[in-house]
């Protein structure tokens, strides 16, 4: 795919009538209106989005996009690149955190290699690497456009072969030693916030490591994007944005964060909604949206996390997540957390009791 | 019960060296150390109260305390005591919001008439009623101490129930036409905060009749309360605070948040941790915890709500909710939605895969 077909996707936004029949649906539940808050609008706008007022979302994933990051020689990560194929190997039998996690539900895991530093094959890991690992941002660009493109395709993939599955909702995951480091980075680069404000500790860092990496977020930032413009300040849909964001992508992101850029690229081609999990995801799915704007509009949030980077990235989405947890695991472990959640009020939703079969007067709605 | 044997009542803390073993399985399993936040201290918690390094929840229960409150006649709702009968009779057949959400799972609503204003019988609910509803709070005392303690007893009584059925997690939930009302009063009461400031919509007001709720709280703190004693500016565990306590719960709260309060009393007792829903179970949980303190180590916070009294009496709690979605429905549907999600956790907790057997060295713990 090249850049250009990218940027002249079509994407069909949701259906605001079966938005509005949805909300309508809850409105005669026999509830207080509104009473289910946030979720109410989650639930209406994944029918909106499937273009179904009962929606059928059993079939359920979570996609794993799984790489390795060259700033890791920075020092920015208490553990090496190993641990990523050591983890997707895991990952790939079932037996990492989102593997038992999801283990009694109807999730599925699907983990993609896009870009693991090995030679090895990772048995029910798909094999979708455009390369092993990436350049390190701190002394050149991440990686060529080209891989770029060629990751956010493996994304897009994923989606489709989802779709032909019959899944209807994705969560979206990752793997990678040192993606919170480039996260960031590609976070600062498109918003023009400090990286002192936001860089955390990722899966936990020392103070002096802390510094170390926010340093090297500094420098990347000033050897790729050294007038610091700030992408989200220019006018949406563009094309001046749109490869601007594609370039600050390939130059301080990873093969991970353009895989999910894909991903949510993908839901929105698909009609698929895509729930958001912490930092890196949150920042992927504001890459994408400032790529192709409207695939925000199948973009579901869902908690904050410990990375306050996660927040920033959320607000400028408009997303509001409702879970707060102080979580900082990955794996896409947040994001699968909120299915279940989804399923039960999703019962209510097809099966609640209305209030003329209760013989309840409907409440009236008033401000909140 | 009399007052002074529930004052006196024993309660064992949880084990605290069956809380650092639980962390140290979380800190032994490949992810980031801290990775799942506030879910590993629920999840360590629940270990140390039910005195297991390997706790079994298998079970699970939502209790709903369901009551009619007299102040209803001043019109501080914009349904009648009428919906209270309506959705009792709905929730003993499974067909309430509650049980259409817990359909599927492994989680059974036990439902309990406490004060319904209704001399018919509710199949599928059971009978502990004390009276028919309450007194009008504006006007008079809400019932007797002897009744309120007999409501106290009920749900004490519940939770004996379910620990003799094997339950391990109970889950709170109420339905009571009013009891936001109560519950505000009460709150206000305890904490010495101004109701103006903490009264909200319930299930749903105009702005006028949101004016005529304030006004109906602050004429049944003037008359019950008149010297404006803030119940939680006393000394924690004096008898002084617990009989004051009881006094406020008798004349401003409701028997459905009576109820409630016996139920946390009840899980302290017996050794099940109790999940607060949203306004009314967190208010009977501060309630609960001035009568008698060590209850609140058995309490597991879920979500804020849409009521801004919520995150006023968990926060005297100490206990911080991880769902916030705004929400405003009760029946225990926020306290609920906690539990799958625990279930995931839980898994992971017991056959997460560990640093050891993966070759991963583990990680440090640095601050977060």
């Amino acid at each position: 795919m090249k850049a250009e077909e990218l940027f002249e996707l079509n994407i069909v936004k949701p259906d605001e009538g079966i938005y509005a029949g949805a909300k309508a649906v809850f409105d005669g539940i026999a509830k207080p209106v509104d009473g289910f808050g946030d979720f109410e609008d989650i639930i209406c706008r994944i029918a909106a989005i499937r273009g179904s007022i009962a929606p059928d979302i059993t079939k359920k994933a979570v996609i794993e996009m799984i790489a390795d990051n060259g700033v890791v020689a920075e020092g920015v990560s208490q553990t090496d690149s190993s641990v990523t194929s050591a983890v997707a190997a895991l990952m790939g039998c079932g037996r990492s955190t989102i593997g038992i996690m999801t283990g009694d539900t109807d999730i599925s895991v699907v983990a993609v290699d896009v870009g693991i530093d090995s030679d090895g094959s990772f048995p029910g890991v798909i094999d979708r690497k455009v390369r092993r690992g990436t350049e390190n941002i701190a002394r050149e660009s991440a990686m060529s456009l080209e891989e770029c493109l060629l990751a956010i395709s493996a994304g897009i993939d994923t989606v489709r072969d989802c779709h032909d599955k019959g899944v209807g909702l994705i969560a979206t995951g990752e793997m990678g030693i040192g993606n919170t480091t480039t996260a960031t980075a590609l976070l600062c680069a498109l918003t023009g916030i400090e990286p002192g404000k936001v860089t955390g500790r990722g899966a936990g860092l020392s103070d002096e490591a802390l510094i170390i990496k926010t340093d090297v977020i500094k420098r990347a930032l000033e050897l790729h994007n050294p007038d610091k413009t700030a992408v989200c300040d220019m006018e949406q849909g563009s094309v001046k944005i749109k490869t601007h964001t594609l370039s600050m992508l390939a130059k301080v992101g990873g093969l991970d964060i353009a895989g999910l850029v894909g991903v949510y690229i993908g839901g929105a081609v698909f009609h698929i909604p895509v729930v958001i999990d912490g930092l890196i995801s949150a920042v992927a799915a504001l890459s994408a949206s400032l790529i192709v704007p409207d695939s925000r509009e199948y973009m579901i949030a869902s908690h904050k996390g410990r990375e306050s980077g996660t927040a920033e990235a959320l607000s400028r989405l408009g997303l509001r997540p409702v879970i707060d947890a102080d979580m900082a695991l990955g794996e896409g472990t947040g994001a699968v957390m909120l299915l279940p959640v989804i399923d039960m009020i999703m019962n209510v939703y097809n099966s609640g009791t209305r209030f003329e079969s209760a013989q309840i007067s409907r409440y009236e709605r008033f401000g909140r």
